[in-house]
């Protein structure tokens, strides 16, 4: 058997499954949002997104494509360097500061990606920690699931948001061993939100730190935009803060904002940090003119809970299987990867509705699920034509379940 | 001890070691390479930047950053998604059809950074190839270790560019198990080039898949910059070939090339890939021009190599101690972070040049260099007062090894 007929035999398992992935081919249309074009091999036609993670559309923000053209003008393209090696640029210490201070955090650190953040941040703090032990949700997001087992440290799982169950297993750990409690604020396949301010008594019980990926509730939550921690007023309280600037801040790119010490740590150890590229200039002056409006306008994120309460209630009304979602997010259940594909295709090729169908390993077998990220853009006039649309292709493709 | 006074304590090891990195806060001014704008607690003053990777200056290349306005206007900002959810634009799906092209292989992928490429395809490979042995180059690059280690399969290391022991370790693996070879052509702190042909020769005779970064090459070496590889006639016998978007070619991101079956499976199962947002439609349409220019474009990699031999003669002239590199990078070995340091900070201070000390994990400890780059835009002018402060400062800080 060749390499390649190996490979093949891998990609025959994923047809197999009905989960190999097929990439929609999109032209964004700036201030078109959340229309595109798709290119598919007999051409080219306009549809609407509705599954992407742009959630305030900021990613067409003309203030943020403004900030993008000065700082290519200014600046050039990329940063030349790694950020040690000339590729610290004036636009990543002010994108920095910002950070921290939405945090309430005396620092921040800048990383190529949120899954690059939470790679190179949970990793280095278990070699940071001797003896660590990483107290991980079981719902955790791939990229802390990845920096969680590429450290040294001891891991322990607790069941998804139970935080009885956190703390038996802190109190089953010996007391003076470091602990790291990695969870998330908005679970971005559920949309269902941590129990925050219980997880944080328990650690601050246990002597624990706590990591928390707010990348699905940065911009969306709390007066500021500073997440769920800010909503819950319990900000103070987290030890380390994960964020993303490619969602709600329609950028690219992630970040940490820590006590100095930890990010200092941070900064002087994680081979994922050190050793590569610094994020291109451009992409954190557009970041930062995002952060900046977002921060100031709450208005935005009354129109994006408004929207996402408007598409929940009209999808219920049409007897469509909404999953229980607190958030923005709003899933709707198949139960089945090659149904659920089926009903994407037939949204896009009759209605011209784009919206993935998320299989397997980005959820659990058997709950596979349309995922909807209604935005402030997305008007009542989109959302009626979804909801006829999905009715129509629900009751072609699983009559028993259709209302 | 609380959670800060630990990562004190370790903050404090990296001083101590003299190793402890302080960021040169910089202001590239696009159409100025080598000149940016340094600041500092006193002020801010213009300096020469003589360790970019930027190396052909593409970074500020009008072509490049008129398709980076040209883009932002078009699709805005960022991709709004990963990959599958919605984050696949048409920027990307040509972008890797070029990649591919260049490198003579059927099919390319991107990533966020070469460093996500590196890590995210070298341990999936491992998980691909069930019983897989991965033998690395004991220089290889952190992201190669990185995804070496992160994966399943058995480890071995070769001495670094030593093909009879790549060849002993191969002939001893059993031979019906996969086995995946790693190294790279141009080792980017030493500048010496791996022995290509050979080592291809000793991957099939073996049946091992070949791997090989190339991130320090492509743009600058072989007719159309598509690496060493190309330029020893070999390029269809490496089965992966690995490179970067933010050196030669100035803007950012990574990627791989390799036979369809190879991307499509690492494109199906790297979480690494799958879990991130996509790379900015921005970045991608730079990194398209900038591709599409210096392919076309053999001067800019003659005019690299001429201004390259220039400083290492000039710097041998002067008696500095120039380590013995076969490419565009020319380190002068220093041997002492301490020492290193120092020489890098009286450098800015008295002379305005901006050369970083390269230290501890970045080389062998007592191997510290600094490592100079110069580029097309790094004129005799430039050169001749580098070469004259670089005396000075020798010998008032090294003055035994100074001539």
């Amino acid at each position: 058997m060749t390499y390649d007929e190996i490979f093949e035999a891998r990609l025959a398992e994923l047809r197999d499954e009905g989960r190999y992935r097929h990439f929609a081919d999109l032209s964004r249309r700036a201030g078109d949002f959340p229309h595109a074009l798709h290119h598919a091999a007999d051409g080219a036609e306009d549809v609407v997104v509705w599954c992407s993670n742009d959630y305030l559309a900021m990613g067409q923000h003309p203030g943020v494509i403004a900030a993008m053209h000065e700082a290519l003008d200014r600046a050039g393209a990329g940063s030349g360097g790694t950020r040690n090696i000339s590729g610290t640029t004036h636009d990543h210490v002010v994108l920095e500061a910002e950070l921290a201070d939405l945090h309430g955090k005396p620092a921040a650190l800048l990383f190529t990606s949120g899954y690059v953040a939470n790679e190179a941040t949970l990793s280095t703090l278990q070699s940071l920690l001797p003896g660590a032990i990483v107290f991980s949700d079981a719902l955790n997001h791939a990229s802390m699931i990845a920096g969680i087992r590429h450290g040294v440290g001891e891991k322990r799982i607790w069941r998804h948001n139970d935080v009885e169950h956190l703390d038996a297993l802190l109190r089953a750990a010996p007391a003076d061993t470091p602990k790291i409690v990695a969870f998330e604020s908005v679970y971005s396949m559920d949309g269902d939100i941590a129990p925050m301010a219980e997880i944080l008594e328990v650690c601050e019980r246990h002597g624990a730190l706590s990591y928390l990926d707010e990348v699905h509730a940065v911009g969306l939550y709390g007066e500021n935009g500073a997440g769920i921690a800010e909503r819950d007023g319990v900000m103070a309280r987290v030890d380390v803060i994960e964020g993303t600037l490619a969602k709600a801040f329609g950028v690219m790119g992630g970040y940490i904002a820590a006590s100095r010490a930890l990010v200092d740590a941070v900064r002087g150890y994680a081979p994922g940090f050190i050793f590569t590229t610094s994020l291109a200039p451009v992409l954190a002056a557009g970041a930062l003119a995002s952060v900046r409006h977002v921060r100031r306008t709450p208005a935005l994120r009354t129109a994006h809970q408004a929207r996402a309460a408007r598409l929940k209630t009209l999808l219920r009304q049409a007897g469509l299987p909404v999953m229980p979602s607190e958030s923005h997010i709003v899933p709707v259940l198949v139960g089945d990867p090659v149904r659920c594909k089926r009903i994407s295709d037939a949204l896009l090729a009759d209605h011209r509705i784009y919206v993935q169908p998320i299989n397997y390993p980005t959820v659990p077998r058997g709950t596979e699920r349309l995922r909807f990220t209604p935005s402030p853009r997305h008007d009542d006039a989109l959302m009626d034509r979804l909801v006829e649309a999905l009715g129509d292709v629900w009751r072609r493709h699983d009559p028993a379940r259709a209302a």
